[in-house]
């Protein structure tokens, strides 16, 4: 093993082959986090949408998603990739709650769950996360986008999402009561 | 009806003697706030509880807790509980999400549920509300107190509660992934 | 008091002026509840709606709804409730978790939540109860149908339903994985 | 790669030497389900739990667990978990919503979460199962026995749970409502 791949394993990150390879023994445990903007008593008034490339070859409004690390914690992984994705202005406020609001079952054959990654079977805990500050999108995003409950269930902006992430959106509206 | 009742119903608010009616006739809508310290993470570092005179004529701890008014959102009648038992400064942040940790059932008769109002029948939706500011407790409080949650689940602390918040404060550390 | 009044008060129910006298005063403790049936690996299959009379003088497709009495718990009032409108063969399973997936805020104004009840103000738990044996619909039901999920959420089903259920409906579908 | 290891991934379990790959890379993916059984109203009236060797070479009580495997969904792991600890007459029944009602981190270190599993690093779906059927453990279950919940929660049988299954029993119990 080269020196930078021993780095990449004890800092929890892979080395491509290892990667490739757990990627087809084992389903990923991936973090999905929807960022929206509350009131001052708590109610969605918007919905933040990354537009970015994704794994199916598209470029497609999505919610923050990513990989849990060996050694990582979910709540460690939630703050890595809303970093990562909305930038270090970004306030995101992690709900006290562990549970997801819904686990979302990512396969390569769409026709298992209807949600969709052509690279690997991935099981996402999905949170729903208010974000208080800036929001200063990665340079690998195109554009960051607040929507309102509405523009964000409507069918105009679910078409401009691929893998299921339009359900996702709208099964967050439902959970905080939105869902026009 | 004098000019005072006319006013306390239009506000929401009832004359003692409609309360009273109201109470031997139909379940009472409450609300109950249990707040809580977050660290950056969202994990719960410290539970904050009240000490003062509760419905059964003890001095106790307790959580925030009232009645829903006529006309009022359960978001409005959360807000205003905690405004008024936290101080203006507390920065309460009700969770998006519309649905309560647990639900409560106070009753008169300590058999039923175990959670016992001696007033009244009432249905309390409890959740787990985040304060950012300074906590400054109303007239009628002894006193405010935060503690962590190994302190706020102890046998000492149970016991200085009373009409069954200690389960309560128990039921939402376990929420949280903090009991002990 | 006359004698009727009085066994009324003592079973929990009221007589009608008592009860108009409580709704103008404190908001009604309601429960709704979703009938579904699920597949053995606990997947939803169908949804199950009612048509009947409702409150705005509409003949409207609804979820089981009803009123919590004075003194009796809410799992009481949803059997009492599932059993009315489903008929005695009906094998309603109460979830073990007392929390409802939403909590839904009824106003005479539709402008305050989106969900209507000309009556009242009502705060109503909802619950998604799996139901297992044969459906008989009581007579002031017109009918009672089982739907696929995409049939539920569909816009013709969803114009047939008045007062917010149909986006009850959706919700309840998003909570459990099978929002179109 | 042997037949045997052909085989082995084609049917989503992994020859051992690919697993321990997988363990020292990313975080495993596991389910954890707490059986219990309810009253005609859907209280829990007893939890069951297994007495067997754990991965800390202990005998202790547990509740069921396992790995999802790759290309298993959440639901089917569930099911093949608790038909192996349980046996082919327990009837569980799985609860329509995918959320879990807490996520259980393992992690090998004690001083992270609390949860230990001195394998690996797993991200445990922890869930609730109601249990009609008679069950009959696995020959390498030494026991199975359904306790109520104040006896699940007591510190004689928490002190015969190890890796955090005491702590998880609790929460479960906390969950519905049966936390003393």
């Amino acid at each position: 093993m080269s020196d930078m791949d021993q780095l990449a394993m004890q800092s929890g990150w892979l080395a491509p082959d290892d990667l490739d390879l757990a990627r087809e023994r084992v389903p990923m445990g991936y973090v999905d986090a929807v960022p929206v903007r509350l009131d001052e008593a708590g109610r969605v008034v918007a919905v933040g949408l990354l537009l970015r490339a994704m794994p199916d070859d598209t470029i497609s409004r999505a919610v923050v998603t990513g990989r849990v690390l060996y050694g990582e914690t979910v709540r460690s992984a939630l703050l890595r990739h809303l970093a990562k994705d909305l930038g270090p202005m970004a306030q995101p406020q992690l709900p006290p709650n562990p549970s997801p609001f819904t686990v979302v079952e990512y396969f390569p054959d769409p026709s298992v769950t209807g949600f969709v990654d052509p690279r690997q079977h991935a099981v996402s805990l999905a949170y729903i996360v208010p974000v208080q500050g800036e929001c200063f999108p990665a340079p690998e995003t195109l554009e960051f986008t607040w929507l309102t409950p509405a523009e964000a269930a409507s069918p105009e902006v679910s078409r401009e999402m691929t893998g299921g992430h339009d359900r996702l959106v709208r099964m967050a509206l439902a959970n905080v009561g939105c869902l026009p």
